[in-house]
C-alpha cells in the first residue's frame, strides 16, 4: 500500500478535550529523542514531579505522570487500593462516575454506588449516609465531570471519608489547571489528571498523586495489583527516590516533554492567574450564551468555568449545528454524552483554549449555525454581552 | 518553583531502545493537535490500522496501536486471553519471557515455564513438551528478547500451540521493522510491539494484531477483562469498524501522528528493504567488533541483527565504558539486565539508527573507550572490517 504523510486540517478546539496545545509545547514535542535512562532524562523527570507536585498541591505525595491517558489514573487508584473483597463507595453524577463503578468492579471491589442526577453535585449528606456503618475502604467520585460540566467540592466528601476510616480518589481530569486543585488541603489520597484538558498537552498521559497513606495501603496489600504496568509500586521504583530507578517500562520521552513545557508555561503565568483567567472566559461566554438565549445544563453555583453545558434549544438539530460550526468556522464543540445525548453540547474553554479569541469565535459560529436553523440572529447581542464581561 | 523549558543534550541512541527518531517523525509530532473524533483523525485512525496489518503481515487481524508502552501489549494480551484458573505455558529466555510469567499470573492463570539459558532462543522440543497433556490456553514466547539479542523462530512454536489446541502470544517488540514478522503465516494468535525500536518513533504506543480465533476467546470470556484500558473489546470499539466508534479513552493524537508517519517512511523504504539494511549494518558491525577482538553473546545463526549483545571483556569495567562513550561522543549504548548485568552491552541498530554512520561512530567511540582502559586499540581494524562488509 501507499501512504501519505498526515497533515492535520486547522482545528479550533472548543470541546471537552483535547483542547488546543500551544505553538511552545508542540515544539518541545518534536525535540530529539533521548534516552528514558539517560541522566538529563532523569533530571526531567525529578522536575516533572516535583511541579506536578505544586500544581497539584499535593506536598509529601508521591506524584508523577502515569504513561497512557487520564483514564490510566483512575485504572491506576482502582486496582491498587481495591482488593477482591474490599468496598468501594462511588458518588455517581455523570459518565466518569459511571466509568469508576465499572473498574472498582474489575477490581474485585464490592461497589456501592451513590446516583445524583447528572448535572447536579456530588451531595455530602448522601454520600455520608452511604459511608455509614459500613467498613469502606474508599470513596471516589469526580472533582470536576466532563461529562455535564459540573464542579463538586471535594473538602466535604474527604472529611467524610477520613472519618470513615475510608481513601479518597479524587478525579481532577479536567480540573487541573483550569480551576483549584488542592490535594492536601482536601486531604485526598488519590488525585490524577489528563494532560489534555486544562494543561493544553496532547493526550497520552495522567499525572497521578498520591498520599502517604494511600502508599501504606498499597504497601500492605495481600495480593499483586492486577494490572502490571499501573502497578504503582513499579512506577514508583522507576521514577525514582532514595534507591535510584528501576527499569518498568520505556516512558514516553516526546510525551513528557510536551507535559514539561506545558507545566513550565503553567507556573510561569501562576495558578492562580491561570483560574483567574478560566473564570473570566466563562463569565464572558457564559454572558454571550445567555444573551443569545441560551441556557446551561448546570445552576450557576456548580457550573465549571473551563467545560460549559449548553441546552440544545426545541426544534434544534444539534449534531447539525457542531458540523456547521466545524465546517465553516474549522472550531469543535462536543455533544452530549450517555441520557444527555442530544440534549447539551459541551463547550470547552480550557488552557490554551481559553481566550477572548476563543470566546468570541465560538459565540460568532454557534450564532451562526443556529441562524442557520432558523434560530434568532444572536450575533451581535451575544458579542456585545461577552465583550461587556470582559471589559 | 520556577522552572525552564528543557533542550534535550545531542545523543545517538543506540541502546535497546530508544532508537534515533527521524526529523521527518518528530515533525509529525509536532503537527497541531486535532479531536479524536474528528473525521480528519478517523481517516488517520484507519489509516494505521492498515498499515499496521501490512507490516505485521496480518490480514484479517483486528491492527491497532494500544495508547500505552510496548508493555502495554504484552498486558492486554495477557489480560485479555486469560482467566482464573487457565494455564498458560511461556517460554522464558530473557527479561521479557520473565514478565510474561508475571504478567499471566496477575491475570489468575496458572503459569507453566519453561525455562531457556539466556542468549539461547526458545527450544521447541523443550516447549512441546510441556503443551503435551496440558489443556493450556496459551503459549507466550518473545521472537527478539531485547535483554539478549536472541532471535526465536516462531513458526514451529505456532504450530505446536495449534496441534494442541493453545493461542500462541508472540512479543515482536523489537522485531517489529527489524527482521520478518509474519504473523498469519506463523499463525499467531497476538503479535505486539512497540514504536520506540525499528519503527523509530518515540516510546508510548504498542502496535498490537490479534487474530479472528484470538477474538472469538476474548468475546467468549466469562468474566469482564481485569483491566477497563486495555479491555479490547472496548478499545476496538473505539477504533472501529461496521458499527462506527464508541467513546472509550482519549487517544494520544500526536504521538500517533509520529507512528503514521514512522509507517509511511517504512513503506516507502520498503519491508523488505528494510530487512535487508539491518541485516547489512549488523554485518558492518559485527565484522568491526570481530576484528577488535570482541565476542557475542549469541550464537550467529540466532543472533537479532537489529540488537547486539557483546561480551564486555576480562578486566573492562563495563559502566565506564558506557560513560566514555556517552561524553566523548554522545552517542549511548545499553547495559545487560539480570543475570547479564556486567557481562554484556546492548548496542541497538535499530531502525533511523540502522545506518554506515551509526556502525562507524560507534566503533570508533567504543574503541576508543576500551583502549582509556588499556585494551588494545583496535579502531583502524575495527574500521577497515566494517568497511570491507559494507562495500
Amino acid at each position: 500500500m501507499t501512504l501519505q504523510s498526515f497533515h492535520p486540517p486547522r482545528r479550533i478546539l472548543m470541546g471537552p478535550g483535547p483542547s488546543d496545545v500551544s505553538p511552545r509545547v508542540l515544539a518541545a514535542l518534536s525535540r530529539p529523542t533521548i534516552g528514558h535512562l539517560d541522566p538529563a532524562f532523569q533530571n526531567l523527570m525529578e522536575e516533572i514531579k516535583a511541579a506536578l507536585a505544586e500544581v497539584m498541591k499535593a506536598p509529601g505525595y508521591a506524584c508523577l505522570p502515569l504513561p497512557a491517558p487520564g483514564t490510566a489514573g483512575m485504572e491506576a487508584a482502582m486496582m491498587n487500593l481495591l482488593e477482591p473483597g474490599d468496598v468501594a463507595v462511588v458518588a455517581v453524577n455523570g459518565q466518569f462516575g459511571e466509568r469508576m463503578v465499572d473498574m472498582a468492579g474489575r477490581a474485585g471491589a464490592e461497589v456501592v454506588r451513590v446516583d445524583h442526577d447528572w448535572g447536579t453535585p456530588a451531595d455530602p449528606v448522601r454520600v455520608g449516609a452511604a459511608l455509614e456503618g459500613r467498613r469502606a475502604k474508599l470513596l471516589a467520585f469526580v472533582h470536576a465531570e466532563t461529562s455535564t460540566g459540573t464542579l463538586t467540592r471535594p473538602k466535604p466528601l474527604c472529611d467524610l471519608a477520613r472519618a470513615a476510616g475510608a481513601l479518597t480518589v479524587v478525579d481532577c481530569v479536567t480540573s487541573l489547571g483550569g480551576v483549584d486543585v488542592d490535594a492536601a488541603g482536601w486531604g485526598a489520597d488519590v488525585v490524577y489528571s489528563g494532560t489534555q484538558k486544562c494543561l493544553s498537552a496532547p493526550p497520552g498521559l495522567s499525572p497521578f498523586a498520591m498520599s502517604p497513606k494511600a502508599r501504606e495501603a498499597v504497601a500492605a496489600r495481600k495480593e499483586k495489583v492486577r494490572n502490571w504496568l499501573l502497578d504503582m509500586s513499579l512506577i514508583m521504583a522507576y521514577w525514582g527516590g532514595e534507591g535510584g530507578r528501576t527499569y518498568h517500562h520505556t516512558a514516553p520521552i516526546n510525551a513528557l516533554y510536551g507535559l514539561h513545557e506545558a507545566l513550565v508555561a503553567l507556573l510561569e503565568e501562576g495558578l492562580d492567574a491561570v483560574h483567574a483567567r478560566h473564570k473570566r472566559m466563562h463569565g464572558a461566554l457564559a454572558a454571550g450564551i445567555e444573551a443569545a438565549g441560551l441556557k446551561f445544563l448546570v445552576a450557576p453555583e456548580h457550573r465549571l468555568p473551563e467545560l460549559n453545558a449548553v441546552l440544545v434549544p426545541e426544534g434544534i438539530d444539534e449534531a447539525r449545528v457542531r458540523a456547521h460550526m466545524l465546517a465553516r468556522y474549522d472550531l469543535e464543540i462536543g455533544a452530549g454524552l450517555g441520557p444527555l445525548r442530544g440534549r447539551i453540547w459541551r463547550i470547552g474553554l480550557m488552557g490554551a483554549s481559553a481566550t477572548p479569541w476563543h470566546v468570541r469565535l465560538c459565540l460568532v459560529a454557534l450564532c451562526d449555525a443556529l441562524a442557520a436553523q432558523n434560530y434568532p440572529d444572536a450575533s451581535r447581542a451575544a458579542l456585545a454581552a461577552a465583550e461587556a464581561a470582559l471589559a
